[in-house]
């Protein structure tokens, strides 16, 4: 069972928006079982979508297009639906009166852009039972048509709610598909290709996807069955081995972050944790408070971007930033320590280096990152050199320490450092 | 002049993975004043992508094809046009002398996957002059083709530097376009709209688009000329005009972000600036480090998250914990003046509120946001409620008190409260 999406919208192929609808869309129906040929994204272009949908109504089971159903004015799909396939517009009574008690509820004045909303191809069906989002399906030559708003919300509420369950009911006997996610750090793609090489071989009817996600990697293990239970006792056979090749490196499966990771340990632990961040600015914090709870065992932390700051909130010695310098195991120890004193937790851990492009030295070039983590007991301090720009350098010093924690809290060993 | 882009990988079709390279490829073509007709995205299949590659040599002027060039199994792409287009592979050697040199410097080993890269279809021109990134180009019925790797560095690389310049060189007397962006924030796209629908008539030959990116709102000013002068005084007009209307609400143009333009205001009035995050968890932090040279004017800030740490590291009384709550005027004020005195700065700002899920009540439900900023004078204190949720709230919260910091140093009254 096979079918396509089309979104709509100049700001798509000028490149001023990226396509997150198709990606959403291709996921839950991938996951679903049902598998999608091609995406097609067009500007707002009365013959050229006229053209691309009645290509995809040839040869698809169904078809998913998302964009220009909102209240501008170069929302035209419904228009555009509404003359290539020959179907007058209809005003909706129903739908107006949802769209009005919407507008109503969230304060914004009902005006005749929100107005045309109402009006629907002749034989369309809404597809929200509660008027929460815009939205309509058509069956055209058998096959299943749906609309859907370009808008995140509205559309992955719709496709989760009324596209994919409808789709599947209909079209029965789709054979199971398992699909796992892996997710890496701490390794290039070049060398988990060559760990799997020798894996590959032994690893029967299933595929395997490799995926750079800067800076993890992810790995899909995919296979297909009749039934659900024997698909997802066979995922787990194959996971349990790629686990005995990839080991600790592997640090979450399907969509936990690292940060939910950490969380989780913590929580079973039973510990507090706190940070203080130089290079990453604040991105630990951030990533760290994106966990819904994670004010159970994250009490906070200090940004000391400065010299003085340092001093000032964590108590670092001015001696210490004067000999060895803020970018430097000392300094970054007496970080760990000072935050962990300071926010009285069971874990301090600090990050100091240079995120670039200004401060490097041949000595301690742009990308150079020192990591502290205080205990009851110890502290650990490494050195790290990352490549790429500030952003990258930001992004895997706060990849790099989260993943100390979690690597600290199962018993394995920090990643090498330089 | 127009063409198409062609994005490959079952990690795009099985939405795996956002498409960004066709995202970033759009743009640029298009500010080059080049037209996309369409983007389309298949899997890793033979057919399929012999089939799309086809059809968008028979239609279009320049096709950019991005993804399956690199070390793993299910790369193709080559393999793909080698037997669609029918041109057999030939190894480049000095393509493989570049690779090894490339590798070597990365201190990655030379494999026999890494190797494979070096095989072009008859007829191919590698792109990349320093092997920095594979790559290929191909002349197919006078039609330019380029195949690019999907990893987005690689591919940003050679969009920029060797396809846009190649494709503007061969084809003449595009007609100019210009693009301006304005980025606002604080209406909702249902007010832009109706704010532009008296002005849009006295436009002119003017395209405006409007793309909401939560919780910014883009609009696009696009227009067509012969010269590029000429251009850029009309968009100069309609610019000074569309900011008669929106005033404020407009933050920034083109590619600039809210924490650049606070980062340019904060340097040209010469003042230092703290911040004390407690829901936004260190967002504020991270958006203000992102931007390159902002040390200068950015001492750090605290995380606050437990109401103990409020209390330690920024001196906020607990008795005004007790009797305001954490999420009140009274400690957004004492974290604001706290920070302000901890870490000696011009200004200190403040934000505390509930992102949800847990922690709301009817008083105080989630997305209410306490917002503070201490100056040297006095302190101004405000109160929103926003929807969503915890992501969506600590992105508001986030921009919110960024656009304080603006608005403060430009003199624009702040956006109002609830």
């Amino acid at each position: 069972m096979h079918g396509e999406i089309i979104t709509i919208g100049n700001e798509l192929t000028s490149g001023r928006t990226v396509d997150l609808d198709s990606c959403y869309a291709a996921r839950r129906l991938t996951a679903a079982g049902l598998r999608v040929t091609r995406i097609v994204s067009v500007g707002d272009d009365y013959e050229l979508v006229s053209k691309v949908l009645k290509k995809a109504v040839e040869r698809s089971s169904f078809v998913i297009v998302t964009g220009g159903l909102g209240s501008t004015e170069d929302d035209m799909t419904t228009a555009i639906v509404s003359k290539s396939l020959k179907r007058p517009l209809c005003l909706d009574q129903q739908l107006l009166e949802k769209i009005k008690t919407y507008a109503k509820a969230r304060k914004i004045g009902i005006t005749p852009s929100l107005e045309k909303m109402a009006w629907l191809p002749e034989g369309a069906r809404m597809l929200s039972p509660d008027g929460r989002a815009c939205g309509f399906s058509l069956v055209e030559r058998e096959v299943r048509l749906y609309f859907l708003p370009g808008v995140p919300d509205q559309m992955r509420y719709l496709m989760d709610e009324v596209v994919v369950p409808e789709i599947l009911s209909l079209y029965k006997g789709i054979p199971v598909t398992g699909q796992r996610v892996l997710k890496l750090y701490g390794l290039s793609e070049p060398e988990i290709v060559e760990i799997f090489k020798e894996y590959q071989g032994k690893g029967g009817d299933v595929d395997f996807g490799f995926y750079p996600h800067f800076p993890e990697n992810h790995i899909t293990i995919t296979l297909k069955g009749a039934e659900e239970l024997k698909v997802k006792k066979e995922l787990d056979r194959v996971e349990k081995e790629v686990r005995q090749l990839l080991g600790a490196y592997i640090f979450a499966t399907g969509n936990r972050t690292m940060e939910e990771m950490v969380g989780l340990f913590l929580i079973e632990k039973g510990l507090t944790l706190s940070v203080a961040e130089s290079c990453t600015g604040g991105l630990i914090g951030h990533r760290l408070t994106s966990v819904p709870g994670s004010s159970g065992y994250f009490q906070g932390g200090v940004v000391v971007y400065s010299n003085r700051s340092k001093v000032d909130l964590l108590h670092v010695q001015q001696e210490t930033l004067d000999r060895y310098g803020a970018v430097s195991d000392e300094t970054a120890r007496e970080m760990a320590r000072g935050v962990r004193d300071r926010m009285k937790t069971d874990l301090g851990l600090a990050v100091t280096g240079i995120a670039g492009p200004e401060g490097g030295s041949e000595e301690k070039p742009v990308g150079t990152v020192h990591i502290g983590l205080a205990t009851d007991k110890q502290i650990f301090l490494r050195k790290y050199r990352f490549w790429g720009d500030r952003h990258k350098v930001k992004l895997n010093g706060t990849m790099m320490a989260l993943d100390w924690i979690r690597r600290f809290l199962n018993g394995d060993p920090f990643l090498p450092g330089v």
